[in-house]
């Protein structure tokens, strides 16, 4: 049978989320709990492949076992043999022809960053970080350019494998929560560092480097080179992936508790 | 001359705030910081003694220096000798009469409680954590009875150095934001695993183990056996040291950007 999971994740505290030799991937040690309850090996695919310090409130994955467990068995029963760090959230039987990565239609993103003189110390690493006063609104008239269908090549990582750069990006809001701003983002699907290159040209913009109409022409141009460097992982969180209702799956949207 | 400092720390990253041997304590590491920016041994004097695991926010700390410097240097010079997870938020030189402990009228402390059936995964060691849900009304009225002065033995750890079990309770208040309870404490002074103690027996009443009249008689019979075991040190955060204002500190109570 297939089962679908939501789960949790940290990170800071995993080389990425993809398996990797060393197994210090998010998936590895997954796949080494799920294995133990299963009494099979498990291989998992997931909807996003977040990378090293990207954190997840809500991933989902699926994967194939031969064996019948309660759905608590998958939750409970393999938290017991996961890290801290890493935490399944549900668990739910689906279709067979579920596929957490093909059948999503929706990935939703929100980006902490927080703006202080000094760098932050209880939330180092779950928070991103600038030291200067930005301007907010200047901010969102350049978010304001990006929902949409578009060829999103200027905020593309070389190494990004997805067959077509061109997106339809639903959402790109900004708001302030005291010293941190939130941002939201989401499309139908997100290129490879996609989320941290728009982060790190906004920033761009709110730091007066550019005008709000600098992320209209990096669109135009399609051309990574033109746009900021892509800013750092701390903040980033994969908060919510939407599937259709037909698949049966847990509404899955989740927040930091903030502001 | 002396220095005041006003300190946030991740305490899941330290063997409390106090100076170890082996060198662990948040206190060694600001020292060594210290002792590079002034280029002589420098032993610091703190608020509150947090325990291992137990954050700050908004912790001060006092020392002489033979050596002048301009404020940002014991700001930005010495973050830049100190771990993640540990930073100067601001400095300030002081009246010599100024002792961060003794001269300090009221501390505060903040306890982030999530409530969920699975445990934190990215803010585990950030925040306390049960898994059923609490009768939060109870808990308030059973937190009505803890203000004034009182003798606070019951919710006093064996080891605790204080001269005396009577404190000044000013607060004692709990909000629940989305699934996480927010518990905020003030007093002149805690004793050792005041806070832990007091949410630790709190908690005791919200899973309707006893009523909320309990934490009266717990106060009344001033013996710790009869109160609720030591709650976990991961959601507590010492939010505020407040001094009168002649000491001329920065106003320094802080929150994390939560609700």
């Amino acid at each position: 049978m297939r089962m679908a999971l939501g789960l949790e994740y940290d990170g800071s505290r995993f080389c990425g989320w993809q398996s990797q030799p060393s197994g210090c991937g998010a998936q590895d040690h997954l796949q080494t709990a799920l294995a133990r309850m299963a009494g099979h090996e498990i291989k998992v695919a997931a909807a996003g492949r977040t990378d090293a310090g990207v954190h997840a409130l809500s991933q989902v994955v699926h994967f194939d076992t031969a064996v019948n467990r309660p759905q608590n068995a998958w939750v409970r029963g393999v938290n017991a043999f996961l890290p801290p760090g890493l935490r399944v959230l549900w668990a739910r039987e689906v279709d067979a022809g579920f596929h957490a990565r093909f059948s999503a239609e929706r990935r939703s993103y929100q980006y902490l960053l927080q703006i202080s003189p000094v760098a932050p110390a209880v939330l180092a690493g779950k928070v991103g970080w600038y030291h200067r006063p930005l301007d907010i609104e200047a901010m969102r008239r350049a978010a304001a350019h990006l929902p949409g269908e578009h060829d999103f090549s200027a905020f593309r990582a070389a190494e990004c494998q997805a067959k077509s750069p061109v997106k339809h990006l639903y959402r790109a809001d900004i708001r302030p929560h005291g010293n941190t701003l939130l941002f939201e983002f989401s499309a139908n699907a997100f290129l490879h560092h996609m989320v941290r290159n728009l982060v790190g040209s906004l920033v761009y913009v709110g730091k007066g480097e550019h005008a709000a109409e600098w992320v209209k022409t990096l669109l135009e141009h399609k051309d990574r080179r033109f746009a900021a460097p892509t800013f750092m992982p701390d903040g980033l969180y994969l908060t919510g992936v939407h599937y259709d209702a037909r698949w049966q799956l847990p509404v899955c949207a989740r927040s930091l508790p903030l502001g």
